[in-house]
């Protein structure tokens, strides 16, 4: 019944449907050359008032909608951006977010994920195949990777990794001051002595981040009782490094610091339903990121809140301002993060 | 020092940008015209073997790399398809599963998320500007909607969505089955007398294909004790719900009925820390779509695993089917869940 009704209304749609509506056809209408419809569509080329006019009335009449993609052709502006991700099941808001600040300038997302972060230059050979305003990578680049941006010209910001030593701009969280609040905050019960750190995959350099930083606070606090182990950054991962740890160990350690959020419930179910111990009773527990989870009551985890809105309203305002300005210089943006404190260190 | 470094391998990588050499270099190196270079590059055109070799030899010398925009313009493919999804939080697997297999193609993903279900067409809008080869929707259209797509000619397939009463293609699961197993499996114990559903918002298809089944598998049992109420499909929501059920009941149901996981999560969280009670101990609940943290230790939900691999694969694989043969009669691909049983329902 329902695609008789759609049948009936055929004939309204159709004079809806601009597909079939080409410039040649209101160049026709109006009575005007294909290159004067042409140019009222391109910003900044001249045409005159009347003819301005006499264009947009066909348009009108006509309901003629400019193709996106061949205006991209003219403008040299396609109005698509790619986000390239590493995975995406660690980023659904960050993309979320993106995705629609994107959408609100009339920016649209071209979505690329990468199972593994090395995966990213055979993507790149798919991304320079679409005229992308700008590109937003939260991944690795290897330096000469970055440096075919700048061959290309397209602008690129990073999203949650910082290069210190290249000039590339970027957007991320301060990893080495939160992963130092979330040492300090495990070390104020004295009773906390052995520490575990559960790193990400190896080629993370976000990882490498707060793993070293995690490190240099334990050293300037006189720990030396500390067991370091590597996720994937997933859940089972960190379930899996538990047992590691207590294998290499002999015992449970007071302490396990977490590279992410996914791996801490992991940890943390690990050591409340397999081993039976109490967080953070027996062992404290943090993590980083503050993805939603983490504030959910069977978790409600210690860990460092990204602020995500900020961080990406700075990343999609950067982009865009390059994109309208290739000559900006990189610009590096840190935000810190919150402490969230949560109920899985002992105090 | 690395920028320096960067500067130096300059001219190595200028060989490898692209970006600078047109079909006209090309035309010009091989000492052919332009069109032939074109007809090259276009499927199906007749080139001479001779010609053929020629022009490949001036695009392996001067790196060209045809535009894949603009090879969309001549051959009406843009090799890019829209997903819509209503809330990248339900769905991060999801997109990630079709963006990979879409890839797998070299077909490309641009990403439209909505708040909102409703704000589906303002985005629609939004997409007609893009020549995507074909659209996967995760979320309500219109008839309407849906006949604009017929209008246009663009192929559409829905996610988890059908509409039984039009000829649109789509992938599923089984709404209906597997929430008759979920109350069947509740119904087991006999002390289970009373049930409340939280549904997912209202304008939600899926939650009401959830919930009217339940509705009738629990009359078959000749149920009459149920509460119903309304969340979001968050997290939060699933909390609220439960209060909300305490008021209007003035006591706590045997069972809880989530139309999501999310919401079970929630759910049980605040059955177990606010108002201390056992899950399954005191109450059972189940959710629906087998997300990961379903299969954490801390929550072990009984819900209805989709198959998210074999629902993309599908669904990509009925658009790409499509895109071939616009002519191809729409289809309908229902599959169905799984029941996993976990240990929040008493027996």
């Amino acid at each position: 019944m329902a695609a008789k009704q759609g049948k009936s209304t055929r004939q309204e749609n159709f004079a809806n449907s601009k597909r079939h509506v080409t410039s040649y056809d209101v160049a026709r209408h109006a009575g005007v050359s294909q290159s004067a419809v042409s140019r009222c569509f391109k910003p900044g080329a001249s045409v005159s008032k009347k003819m301005r006019q006499r264009v947009m009335d066909a348009v009108k009449e006509l309901g003629y909608q400019p193709n996106a993609i061949a205006r991209g052709l003219i403008t040299r502006r396609s109005n698509m951006v790619a986000v390239i991700v590493s995975n995406l099941n660690f980023y659904p808001e960050v993309v979320s977010e993106l995705s629609a600040r994107f959408t609100e300038r009339g920016v649209h997302v071209l979505l690329f994920t990468l199972d593994h972060e090395s995966d990213v230059s055979r993507t790149l050979d798919q991304v320079w195949q679409y005229q992308v305003d700008g590109v937003i990578v939260a991944a690795h680049l290897s330096d000469e990777e970055i440096q075919t941006f700048r061959e290309r010209d397209v602008p690129l910001v990073f999203y949650n990794r910082s290069y210190t030593d290249l000039p590339v701009s970027s957007v991320s969280c301060d990893q080495v001051e939160g992963e130092r609040m979330l040492v300090t905050l495990l070390a104020q019960a004295p009773e906390t002595q052995s520490f575990a750190i559960i790193s990400g995959p190896r080629d993370s350099v976000v990882s490498m981040q707060r793993t070293e930083s995690a490190l240099s606070r334990l050293r300037e606090l006189s720990v030396d009782d500390i067991t370091q182990t590597f996720g994937d950054y997933g859940y089972k991962s960190g379930r899996r490094a538990v047992q590691q740890i207590i294998e290499e160990r002999g015992s449970v350690p007071d302490a396990i610091i977490c590279a992410n959020d996914m791996m801490a419930f992991g940890c943390m179910d690990e050591l409340r339903f397999h081993l039976e111990l109490d967080v953070p009773g027996d062992v404290s527990v943090v993590g980083f990121d503050g993805v939603r989870a983490a504030g959910w009551s069977s978790f409600d985890l210690a860990t460092i809140q990204q602020p995500v809105e900020s961080m990406t309203e700075a990343a999609v305002s950067m982009l865009m301002d390059r994109v309208d300005n290739h000559d900006l210089p990189p610009e590096k943006r840190m935000f810190s993060g919150v402490l969230r404190e949560g109920s899985t260190v002992r105090s």
